[in-house]
């Protein structure tokens, strides 16, 4: 059993997936790609998803979800679009879904339920369905074994830079893979952070398994990330794995496929928090030396989603009353006057009270790319960590005309 | 009993009330003023006070809650600063508050825990005590019956105009007054909003009814309010009645008197919720027709504390998808499809799809001062309103570098 290694080729690396972009004018920008396909060879293909907990889900949403159930665990076929989020759209909405896996499967030649559809982009709006009916059959002529990142750039909204990446090990001298593509940038927060993120594989695994290690995954990357604090309609997670690479996950090599699968979520959702809406900055909030985990895990939160920490942040301002403040309001229960915090290892903060700090060196550490925060509660031996980015004028500006 | 009607003179209109504002230099603006006193000459005036929830209570704070109590809710003298919050500073900021209050008790001829202090201001800086302490014989020998609304601008930070309101009614022939001020901007969220506010009344009322009033209020007010979520480590409301009017308040005219409590409390919320930082605009969000009053409650909340809807707000977008998408996350159980949407009467959504709106009509109203985003969810009688303002890039200008 070797360690997880970066290689090329995003979704297609592992053995048996094909994909395909297109740009199908639904994005208001000429030529820009915003309609994708993900297709998986083998017959055996076993699926999983994670999905939005907002009771106003989308409709591919709420079709992916059931064609999960239907087709047990067996999807082979993602088609992803942004520019719009085909949310709010009342029955019109959730028959253009429906529409799409049909004509897709058709294509394909699969059955309907094998396909599963996600969205991005603006809510409330109509989606013009021949957009997506018409380019299907190019999206299908064109899937490739090469992903040269199409994918990733054609769910991209606000984001600014493609979210992708692919790992390989070795068990027993066979390479297995795994890729995954996300997007994020606006409406990120924990449970599920308002993101779309598909993920492939050639592992062997059950729809069971592969289920439950994908929310345990989730719960370690996708929902310690928080950019707003909004909950999207839309938020869709979905693994598929061809099990070509002929290595089966079961109990004894689970731990070492979870690493992996740990690895690859964590740098997708580490992507998504650095592209946050107007972000400058990677913001990693960790908690630790708490009394139990849910006190760290509060705590990490509540400052993740400070604006008011958030803004500090953004100006380089080493305010660390606003932290404790957070940490104060979180719910969680610790004695104030035993907390440290620190900024990449300047302590802000010793024992709840200022620490003898220089402004510059803390200043030059909050000037970087990467921040992280560091509270030490000394009350036991519970810790928690989350990502987001710091709160810019950007921010508004991106948000303040979104829609118009 | 008649209805209560504004007058002048904010916390001196109601009998028995004094007040005084210096400025003691605690700011960093020269002349500014940062240190006010509020005294009730009655020997049988009564009091409460709502405080912060936050963990990370401030000293001011802690020494209140604590003076309320050992005083059998008999505080006299309020001592008021601006410019610092007296937050995480240790024993040292406990042991400077409890000095305080001790040099304005003598100075007043009352005992010590007659005296209430509050800070507001930067956290984890240590307060200079001689700024305090020099600074309190010339506002106790300052202490005048007008108050021309010095106090309202000495608790004011980012505040960008002093928030103030008399009231008056009679009852039996006999005129009873409620004074108040009130500061906020910044850090403002329910359960307290982060804010100060005082009030005094010449009524008569003993301080258990008095505190089951004010607690009351506060939730139909100050706790229906946010401006970024942020809960502070300063939030203090305290009531102070002489009981000058000779009107005693029970169980008759209670409700009475809790017209003009509310009246109050809810124009000094809405006046903080008006002047968020940042903001251009006051936003009132109406829930209605829910099955719970619960329901209504989490709607409300979720889109009022929304940095989505507030920034689509301050950019004049009817973006009514991402009202409808913090409905869903609010946790509030409701059918989408049955949801109508409007802004200042303009239907933006009905039936939980776009309604046919004129957009140059939805963006004249969004560029109104005065904002109402109505929710009928058509699922039962339950309402429940909340007051926010829009998220605009000033508030990040304000809050990325307060305090350096």
């Amino acid at each position: 059993m070797g360690g997880w290694k970066q290689i090329e080729g995003y979704l297609a690396a592992p053995a048996g997936f094909r994909v395909a972009a297109v740009a199908a004018g639904i994005k208001n920008v000429p030529g820009a790609l915003d309609l994708g396909l993900v297709f998986s060879d083998a017959r055996e293909t076993t699926a999983a998803g994670v999905f939005t907990r907002n009771l106003v889900a989308a409709a591919p949403v709420v079709l992916s979800r059931r064609n999960l159930v239907e087709s047990r665990g067996q999807l082979r076929a993602l088609v992803v679009n942004s520019g719009n989020a085909n949310a709010c759209t009342g029955r019109a909405g959730m028959r253009i879904a429906e529409r799409t896996a049909r004509a897709a499967a058709r294509l394909l030649g699969i059955r309907n339920e094998q396909v599963a559809v996600a969205s991005t982009g603006v809510i409330g709006v109509p989606l013009a369905e021949n957009l997506l009916l018409d380019n299907l059959p190019f999206l299908v002529s064109g899937l490739s074994r090469e992903d040269s990142g199409a994918v990733a750039r054609a769910i991209m909204t606000t984001d600014t830079f493609p979210k992708s990446v692919a790992l390989e090990a070795r068990i027993a001298g066979k390479p297995v893979r795994i890729g995954g593509v996300a997007k994020g940038a606006g409406m990120i927060h924990p449970r599920m952070a308002t993101m779309l993120s598909f993920i492939t594989t050639d592992a062997a695994v059950t729809p069971a398994l592969l289920g439950r290690m994908l929310r345990d995954k989730a719960d370690e990357s996708f929902n310690r990330l928080t950019v707003d604090g909004d909950t999207s309609t839309n938020d869709t997670l979905i693994a598929l794995a061809s099990g070509l690479s002929g290595v089966r996950i079961e109990r004894m090599n689970a731990a070492w496929f979870g690493e992996g699968l740990t690895l690859l979520c964590q740098t997708l959702a580490r992507m998504i928090a650095q592209d946050g809406e107007g972000a400058q900055k990677l913001v990693t909030v960790e908690v630790h030396s708490a009394r139990t985990f849910q006190d760290a895990d509060r705590i990490a939160r509540a400052i993740a989603n400070s604006p008011l920490v958030k803004t500090a942040i953004a100006g380089s301002d080493p305010n660390w009353g606003r932290i404790l403040c957070a940490a104060g309001y979180s719910g969680a229960q610790f004695n104030p006057g035993r907390i440290d915090v620190r900024v990449n290892g300047v302590y802000l903060c010793r024992r709840g009270v200022a620490a003898r700090f220089d402004e510059a060196a803390a200043k030059r550490e909050l000037d970087r790319k990467e921040v992280t925060l560091r509270l030490d509660l000394h009350q036991g031996k519970a810790s928690a960590r989350m990502w987001t980015c710091d709160l810019t004028r950007d921010y508004i500006t991106i948000n303040a005309s979104y829609r118009t």
